[in-house]
């Protein structure tokens, strides 16, 4: 296991090197794909030269902020970046030739497993765009509009526009910071988190007719077919943070979301919980897993199977635990 | 018309005074309730006397946090400031006698009046809260976790939880320092931005299930009756707002939400516009109004001829203007 080292450190690093190839995470958020299109920019605005490793489940909810930055099938690369990816594991298949030529690893996961030549981790921030945000100012010295608007998208995304539970005052004084370097907070804000999708909207309200309380209130339980997709004419795109609603009903300690995917054998179970209430021990009985407030697992059966099974591991959970 | 002071001038003029009863506006919001509680509370800090002036409207969302500070009715203030509260005509029934009276005035709505003896007026920032905290750390040089509590209130309900185009990078700077204060901003944005009750997230997502698009999608229209609202176990407290949720449609540029109110012959209308179109002239047609991208009107009729009578006159207004 290699050593961390700073922001500073970090910066010094890129500082002494070129030709960056960045790499995100499988089903990239924005934070991975904000960190790595900003980390790009501003790698170029240092003089280098830099390239974000193509994402083929890159969503149009934030293609458009990092496809500019696609490296070209012929790039070489001398150094490979990885952000906000806490495990080779969680790497693209296009990115399988560097699963063991990490240069440097940006992340902020507590799970990280440091398997990078370098690693700048810091799991006390709410974001990758923090640290990253960081590193290109101890490079610089400041940041472009640009990536400013790319490391809001990060930040914003990642805490929910700073209402998570994660969001800590350096959250919000770097998203403060990316405002004055000219970050258009307005535009983004209304795109991103004020602005619902007709497939969205019609999901949302299907869930949300269809949830179900069990345990005095205590869990919430809801279903997504494909049939319901169909009707709604949601696609994957819109089903981002689905899993959240659940869970945001008063008195709800345990809120479970399930989705039927490929087929109607393939059903994927995302565990969201309050304290006291811990997902990843709910979630583990299925050999899955995550953090103790958010995690999920996947059954290959049908969807009112899962449902039943997981009712009666809630109910043996609650008894042994409550 | 009196001159404009500074928070530091405000804060010394405040420090040579005492005996402070702070007045609140109508129909009261976190903005105007935070900034009264949390300036009783810093001025109590600096060893002042300080009260609230009771508002018997203020909710059971916002009262938890205010209602410690109610003046008793024997209360005899030597300065009256108002907060948030851009004319007297917004007074409470109970402060009448002080519409005349008003010492200090702290606000930032652009349309102040200026109505106080001295005032404290920052139309630039996105809350009262803002300028509150700004005159207390000139008072105090900090604020205490209870004032921060209350002061973190104001500023992220008036800006959405920061999500609002009024959001500055002065709000978030402020947020930032409000949790070093020891705001608890976990626990607040749960309470007042991720929890619906069960009669919310139903009749959400009822209407939105049903919710209809027209005129290419520039029109949405959804219907909220009383049946729906029985089946999801909603009452008047679950239907704040509910009329913005129709416009946050992608593409949508009219949303008309329509309930059937007190019987089957008496429909509310309530519509949302985004810019070019204008929700007041769309209520006109039927004897309602109210601003430009918000508005309402009242219909004697079944919510079903409601709903056709709207569709006609948006297909007019729609023709006449675009």
């Amino acid at each position: 296991v290699s050593a961390n080292v700073t922001a500073s450190e970090a910066a010094l690093w890129l500082a002494a090197r070129d030709n960056f190839l960045i790499i995100s995470h499988r089903r990239p958020d924005g934070d991975t794909l904000g960190s790595a299109a900003a980390l790009a920019q501003g790698l170029r605005e240092a003089g280098k030269t830099a390239f974000v490793l193509c994402n083929p489940e890159a969503t149009p909810r934030y293609a458009p902020y990092v496809e500019d930055y696609w490296a070209p099938d012929d790039y070489e690369p001398a150094s490979i970046i990885a952000v906000d990816t806490a495990s080779v594991d969680l790497f693209t298949d296009n990115a399988g030739a560097y699963t063991g030529a990490v240069s440097l690893c940006i992340d902020h996961h507590a799970s990280n497993s440091f398997y990078g030549g370098v690693n700048c981790i810091d799991a006390a921030r709410a974001t990758c765009g923090e640290i990253v945000f960081d590193i290109l100012t101890a490079l610089s010295g400041s940041v472009s509009s640009v990536t400013a608007e790319r490391l809001y998208i990060a930040l914003s995304t990642d805490t929910g526009c700073f209402s998570f539970g994660n969001t800590t005052a350096e959250t919000l004084f770097a998203a403060a910071r990316l405002i004055e370097y000219g970050a258009p907070n307005r535009v983004l804000n209304k795109k991103l988190f004020r602005t619902k999708t007709r497939g969205r909207i019609k999901i949302e309200g299907m869930l949300a007719s269809g949830m179900e309380f069990h345990f005095d209130g205590i869990v919430a339980i809801a279903a997504i077919t494909r049939e319901m997709m169909e009707t709604a004419g949601a696609c994957e795109d819109d089903m981002d943070d689905i899993a959240v609603i659940a869970a945001t009903v008063e008195g709800v300690g345990i809120g479970i979301t399930i989705r039927e995917m490929s087929s109607a054998n393939d059903c994927k179970v995302s565990v969201r919980t309050m304290l006291p209430y811990d997902a990843h021990a709910i979630c583990l009985r299925f050999d899955g897993g995550g953090h103790k407030m958010a995690a999920g697992c996947t059954l290959d059966k049908p969807i009112d199977e899962v449902k039943t099974e997981l009712l009666e591991v809630v109910a043996d959970y609650l008894k042994s635990n409550f």
